[in-house]
């Protein structure tokens, strides 16, 4: 594919059950429509799997891309889409990850690595100068994500990126993440899972070629701008790059969306022993950035003494430091450390691991389960070393765990007694730690995220709890995050949300609206030479959205499955900012379908707005 | 478990994740209430597995079960039934199957055999003098059915019988079969992909015990009274000794219910040149004895001359000869043989491979697809290279075949274009070759069947398209094969035919009536010296039809699932007995559902009769 900047104009298609690799030009058309990254990987998706296919099934993509800013000189430009349909969920499963496997995988020759089939045996495949090769992995099933990462940096190349799967993974534990680089994870919706059926145990990745840039003059321009606008908000340049995530930490317990005891409050009453200040004070913390981020929020921490001393990995994330801490009524540091690190190792998505041994918590302590049901453990809030047996029971499906790895939901109805209204989820995946009661706008992102309970989609406590605006996308004044109707502004911020997984941009630039939309349009441009504008970006992401909903559709989901926890349509809020809210669901989704376009009955996209969005054959194939 | 007449009193629990063999005693109140065989597997399956996990994870376990009669002198006693939840279908996954491995399995010290988790490399069983050894399966890795059996044979012992899947099981194609012998066919709902999944190539069982026996002398007198029931019945003794199931083929297409070209004629025009007399005339046949059967249906044949010449294999059976002939409107018996011979050393269901290469003809033939997505083939009817090749590309997933081998309603919603209209299935699980608007039992058989699309629970045919009677069942007339009403029949026939698959006897030696149910009970009595009668033994059979209908409802099944492909709803049959025939779905549903006590606006059993058949755990855990 000549004269396109921005791309290296190849898609590689892996099929494993054959060992069979064939290399594709990528369709110049897609380039307009959906972008790059989670736009590629959603449209591919569409078009390779039948509807109603088991995730296990061989024809299940699992799909790695780049988007166009990936691996130029755009700030925080090294994020991975990997998108699959989620075991977890039976959705889209879209999964994002930092660090340096995307700007290998490009600069290996490929926009995107689409690996469909089943290895008769473990394999893992190694990508550099526009080949992928299928190696056996037999050597390395069953060791764990450090392990693995180790062994293949050496028989591959030592800058190469691994993106592997733990022992979770292989056991198909239905909530195991995909980790890059030795701690970085893709974590949501079960794609390290997805691997493990196919037998992957890893893609490596490693390249040196240059991705064509259209206009490097106006490139530094943006790429400036986008660093000053970064400089600009201070919680992103100062609190974060100080303080990782667990900046985030007081910050949410503010305002009254951290929860705290299985959701049952809303702060945390041992916030000052896990803060960002407790943090940095107990643990031993470095510094661990990703592809070219002027941020740096990611951490490497080591426990410097007790019983878990000289223990050490990536985080614990803010998200980390939430399910393994407020959510259990743990407030060890270490304990909160330790449960992260062999997440990480295991290759356990740390928010679904934490979250569903809340809830078995909440069911211990309520006798709906017994130390019968628990192999002996004592499954009680601050229970640290029942959290940490519970990990590995999970990972190896060992006794509880093995029911435990079929996620909350599905354990839920197999207990029985009311345990279902103690499951924290939407969709079938647990909620990571954000929301919802008081912000409201983060009802919408959770209720009607095309992936499951996800709080990124956008992040729209950003606006609503915490009061950011940005006059580009329509939000010129301070939103009421108790307000059940006014949630139009939700449409721009998810787009714009959606527009760094497809630009192969990280939104931790944009969760708090420091790098604006014509600034991105003005990044776009100048690497792919393509004329744009952020209307013009914004509407593919919608498109990308819509064609996320249609995929749904085809798999049966509707209005009913935009949903929420029981607790939070019934029970007031016991304390913080939402104090004696519930969520009035039904006025909130009309608020923001209709703000959609879409039809307020089925909660699906309308042909009228298919049309609009040129998808006509997307439309024609929901009809048919 | 001391003291019990009939069983070996252990079940071996299996877990392939850890390698840990775990055998336990058999409950014994679940002899009283389950009998074996398939009510085992049904409870097991309920116990063990959690609502809503994917037939691929390793929660669900593959059960193999022996029934109280099984391995005894009691005639056709060595059929297994192999219980799991079906990757096709989502329902209860039951298959049946004849040859040797049930005797030796439960001479070899278990009534049951459940094999849970997935393993880290290919795996098979050898079950043996009380003991369960996991050994490697890597050298049978990608071997067919016929060399897997062979060379497990060599590496265990020369008798044992083996139980294994071929490629299409290992490539997870959703209807693979688990292949006894070498080529007898657990073939329905995709077992062999559950096995695949688990890396579970192959159970090799191989036992000497002896069956404890009550009442051997007792024993004596049923099993010379069943082998006089057998004989007195001439089709069985006469025709089905004779021909094997081959003697069905005129037989059903004299009564209209014979689906040739797809099921859009009910009776074939070439007829003469694919009976049984055509059969016999034209292969070299050899009988195929199953365990202990005085009937000896089973045949072996050999390609004498052209293309195939020397080609050989079990079978073809009535369904074979139906599903690679009448339905593909191909009838080269040589090119039917040897579709039958591919199949099987490939490990797939013969009736669902043959009637998804029949839809998809129909969809070629109809221009819904052509070659650009058959991958050049001419998918004509009659064209039987195009069905070799097909075959092939179905259990490799290769190409169009990689779509197929999700089985042809998933195939159809992907391709769209009214493809839904000619896929011929119930649940997802395409048909047999046998009614249904000749026969308007089948009717019942086929849309409420609790493992999708069946023709065997009960073979409703046999009474009203055949006309036999069994005052026994309380079916003491003849019965209108043309009439929706008066469907009350088909439940103590369907729990007669159940009761076969609990006692692990043969159902053809029920299929035309020939063993009387009271025959039965005196079997069960002598064997375990538990006095019963027929009344008690149709109740227990009752009970596992609404445990395994639970099972179903847990899943989500209802009402709206019970149902045929619309064909039979709008289009009157074109000819045969049954010509101008629909079928009025609802009537005849509403008939059965109100003999079985079910609620009719939900098919599902009540709450009421569930307590009456002691499942209050299974009601309560419905209600929950």
């Amino acid at each position: 594919m000549s004269e396109v900047f921005g791309y290296m104009g190849k898609i590689a298609f892996v099929d494993l059950t054959r060992e069979k690799v064939v290399v594709k030009d990528l369709p110049k058309e897609w380039i307009y429509k959906f972008i790059g990254g989670e736009g590629f990987g959603a449209k591919i998706l569409w078009d390779l799997l039948p509807p109603k296919v088991s995730a296990f099934s061989p024809l299940n993509p699992i799909i790695f891309t780049t988007g166009p800013l990936t691996a130029t000189m755009v700030p925080a430009s090294g994020r991975t889409s990997i998108v699959f349909k989620s075991p977890l969920t039976g959705t889209i499963g879209a999964s994002n990850v930092g660090g340096f496997f995307a700007p290998n995988l490009k600069k290996a020759g490929f926009d995107v690595l689409v690996v469909t089939g089943k290895a008769k045996k473990p394999v893992y495949l190694w990508v550099h100068d526009g080949v992928v090769e299928i190696r056996s992995a037999d050597h390395v099933w069953g060791l764990d994500v450090e392990e693995t990462t180790k062994e293949l940096l050496k028989e591959t190349h030592e800058k190469a990126s691994v993106a592997c799967i733990g022992p979770a993974g292989e056991n198909l534990v239905l909530f195991a993440s995909i980790m890059v680089d030795g701690g970085r994870a893709a974590g949501r919706g079960g794609g390290g899972a997805v691997m493990g059926s196919k037998n992957l145990k890893a893609v490596v990745a490693y390249g040196t070629k240059e991705v064509p840039v259209k206009d490097p003059e106006m490139l530094r321009k943006y790429a400036l701008k986008a660093i000053e606008e970064i400089k600009a908000e201070p919680f992103t340049s100062q609190l974060l790059a100080k303080y990782g995530t667990p900046a985030f930490t007081k910050a949410i317990n503010d305002v009254g969306i951290l929860p705290s005891y299985n959701w049952q409050r809303t702060t945390f009453d041992k916030i000052a022993e896990i803060d960002h200040e407790a943090y940095h004070r107990k643990l031993r913390v470095k510094p661990w950035p990703c592809y070219n981020c002027p941020v740096v929020c990611g951490r490497y921490t080591e426990i410097p003494e007790g019983k878990y001393a000289g223990e050490k990995g990536h985080g614990p994330e803010y998200e980390a430091v939430a399910a393994f801490g407020t959510k259990l009524g743990i407030s060890d540091l270490y304990a909160i450390a330790m449960a992260n690190y062999l997440s990480n190792r295991l290759g356990l998505d740390v928010i679904s691991t934490g979250q569903v041994i809340a809830t078995a918590m909440e069911w211990y302590e309520r006798g709906i389960i017994d130390s019968s049901v628990t192999d002996g453990i004592e499954l009680r809030f601050g229970n640290a070393d029942a959290v940490i047996e519970m990990i590995k029971k999970i990972a190896y499906r060992e006794g509880f765990g093995n029911l435990l790895a079929e996620g909350s939901y599905r354990a839920a109805l197999k207990i029985g007694r009311g345990a279902i209204n103690y499951v924290m989820h939407v969709k079938g995946m647990e909620m990571a730690a954000d929301g919802v009661r008081a912000s409201k706008g983060e009802v919408v992102t959770h209720a009607t995220s095309e992936r499951g309970a996800d709080h990124l989609r956008p992040y729209a406590s950003a606006v609503d709890a915490f009061g950011y605006i940005e006059p580009e996308l329509g939000i010129t004044e301070k939103k009421d995050p108790l307000k059940d109707t006014d949630k139009a502004w939700v449409k721009p911020f998810k787009e714009y949300s959606m527009l760094f997984n497809m630009l192969g941009m990280c939104y931790f630039t944009g969760i708090l609206l420091a790098v604006k939309p014509s600034t991105l349009a003005g990044l776009f441009t100048a690497v792919t030479g393509i004329n744009t504008d952020k209307e013009t970006l914004l509407k593919s992401a919608e498109r990308v959205i819509n064609l996320e909903r249609a995929f749904n559709a085809r798999e049966g989901f509707t209005r009913k499955d935009d949903t929420l926890p029981e607790r939070f349509l019934k029970e007031p809020a016991p304390d913080g900012r939402g104090k004696g809210q519930i969520v009035n669901l039904n006025v909130i989704l009309d608020e923001y379908y209709e703000a959609m376009g879409w039809d307020k009955e089925t909660g699906l996209p309308t042909v009228r707005k298919l049309k609009e969005l040129d998808l006509e054959d997307v439309a024609l194939e929901l009809l048919k």
